[in-house]
């Protein structure tokens, strides 16, 4: 059993098997961080290229702490503070960094679709670490492990994702993920935070909070992007707590054993209450150490000479 | 013999015991900088991570440099270049980091105590690599270092510590270390530069430099922050060079074997003359090379394997 | 046979052995990135610092990766994201950094000759990454290599140079080079672009492209800095890229075995047309595969233990 593509772009692109496959190796490689040598020599002499052109400490962050565990060399490579450019073509880019010859780069990009752009462009293996509101596949596969390690599975359970549906990434890979594993997936949000077709994608679409976390399983919090909305989505911010935002009381309407999940940042206090992001249903740290042995997975399965095709 | 905190926060916290076993472990790890192969298997598979608020190359330097020498894998986190925050606090900004498994951060930050906070976020070793006008241990270490490769001890010295003493981490950190260990201290400066009640640190103040220079054994010049300074503390710079700035005139009021430190960078002809600094007396690069031990040093005694309670 | 200097500054200093000597232990470390492990344990325990005062994504990242397959460990310094400096001057800078004992600094700066001074200044090697308009050698290095892979050497050959002569550290160094190495070069620009004397280096000028590139067995483009053209040197781009932009129909003055080089990025439909760079003739890609070889091989001709003064 290998993955099928040398590139991870989404998890639209990922069957069950595939997934199943990425959480099992991740589980294994957890175990790594909790060493007293939390390394390994598997792809020692492998390059991998952190290429940002977000910028995004944690998850590069994540991405560079897993590459170093397994021995890789990882290379920053940050295009808010460096001539990444220069006018040049993402192709012209691309066929520059892949003439150094890396193993894997790793590319977050503001605009949807330049990740699976860049790994048309390159012969080595190109991980999406979130692309404009398309896809932020890593993300999701560790929310995957995280739910799976509490819950043993996905059958039948029931996910509640809360939150900027049209502007997440991480919503869209996480409804094709848990779709594809086997939970239903509810959203729900501000009308004009909800997208046109969403069910498309394998869920249920509600602008109701109560409906969307009722008997849920798993509530997944979205981050509330204070910083790019002005006034336009929502009238205000309390509002939008008062509506959206996960406190106590609505946390009653889930099931007794739900746990709650969160991307990171949070914002305490608007998509989430200080008490459940830091109640016992939080597993939004177990989310962050799960992170790096899901990108030990990655580059395992993806250059450590186990794919199909290599 | 260890230390006794998971953390280094400030020389305040360390007694007379743990600095000499810093400064002893320091020494025999100078000797690994000097070698043919600069390395150490010693720290292989720990991960510190350098979490910088405020930039510092040389210090960031030094920490990299001291990891790697250490074999340990460095992470940089510059928020200045960075999206570290988005308006995070800093406790959930500790736990995410240490959710990656680290096993040091080592942080610079302009708010006094923030390294303390930190370290009571997570359970993981934390360095302070200077925070505010508070303190810079790591920094006060590498000069008793100095002083004490070229005096053999501190036992019965005049240390004299000159400049903007209100605002310096440097001065702070000294102050505690020198007087822990034996030497006395004086420290001298304009008066709007001499924080009040700064003899409860264990020093004497004065604003005479005569005074504070007089047969002292080791003289430490402070860096004027030019950059802040907009006139408010002294009417010039050249009358600050003039009545407060080292130069081969005043140096004859010292010791005849007196040592010169300065923490760098050093302004030329504003607190030291080019005379002085460059002079025989000056141990400036000295201190830079046994930075990198000291924090050698560090990392081992905090995350080798060694400390009381490891 | 072993390199005369323990810095490389520009190549006006080497000669032709020298030269040859890069060239073949470059191509005996280009294997090294074809590897399924591309690491050679040949510098571990060297510490690299790259120092750069001017922004250079591919250069930083081309010498990175290059210490890494070394297994040296590699320190970045970028002055634009940091206070390196603080109004120090360099040889203060250059003392500090070399006091935390470096093996070779790479240094990168805006200013022609500062890469000199910075050798002048510390015992350990320097390497110039490119300064001001004066010399970019490891460039010219790699120019060098892929041409020679090509051609199997050097006498002979009709190398033409095209663009902005007057500004480019990377005509410089090539006309340095190949003219030591046996081939005649010819350089060719707008008249406000061509450098009164450019002669004296060992070249023949024009302004006429097609005198330059008739049976040329090489022709490098430059790049067109358009972001620092201010309408001051040519009337408008189409104009430049009509007299001395590299197309189709030019490419057929030149041999029917002509290499086409550039230093990159490239500036499509400005300097050379799509067509021409990435037609058969193009060896764009192969220089920058080459440019890691070429610095694996200054790293190791310079610190691994081989110079002749070493």
């Amino acid at each position: 059993m290998a993955l099928k593509s040398k590139d991870i772009i989404g998890i639209e692109q990922l069957d069950a098997d595939e997934l199943e496959l990425i959480l099992s190796t991740a589980a294994s490689f957890k175990e790594v961080s909790a060493r007293e040598i939390k390394k390994v020599p598997t792809l020692r002499g492998k390059t991998v290229i952190n290429l940002f052109y977000e910028p995004s400490t944690r998850t590069r962050t994540s991405f560079e702490i897993a590459a170093k565990r397994m021995s890789a060399d990882a290379v920053n490579i940050s295009a808010s503070t460096s001539s990444v450019v220069k006018g040049e073509t993402l192709k012209d880019t691309a066929r520059n960094i892949e003439a150094m010859k890396p193993d894997c780069i790793v590319i977050r990009h503001s605009s949807s679709g330049t990740p699976a752009m860049l790994a048309g462009y390159v012969a080595c293996s190109v991980i999406n670490a979130g692309d404009g509101a398309h896809e932020h596949p890593s993300q999701a596969l560790l929310d995957m492990m995280t739910v799976k390690e509490r819950k043993g599975g996905f059958a039948g359970l029931k996910v509640a994702i809360i939150g900027d549906i049209a502007h997440s990434r991480v919503a869209r890979s996480n409804i094709y993920g848990f779709s594809k594993l086997g939970a239903s997936v509810t959203v729900a949000g501000p009308a004009m935070m909800m997208p046109p077709g969403i069910e498309s994608l394998g869920c249920t679409a509600t602008t109701d909070m109560a409906k969307a976390i009722r008997d849920a399983d798993v509530i997944m919090m979205l981050r509330i992007q204070l910083e790019r909305q002005s006034g336009s989505c929502f009238p205000s911010v309390r509002e939008y707590a008062s509506l959206y935002g996960l406190d106590e009381a609505k946390l009653k309407w889930a099931k007794d054993d739900v746990i709650i999940l969160h991307p990171g940042p949070i914002n305490r206090g608007v998509e989430i209450s200080s008490a459940v992001a830091d109640g016992p249903y939080s597993l939004i740290l177990d989310q962050v150490t799960n992170g790096v042995a899901v990108r030990m997975a990655l580059f395992y399965l993806l250059i450590g000479g186990t794919r199909e095709n290599a």
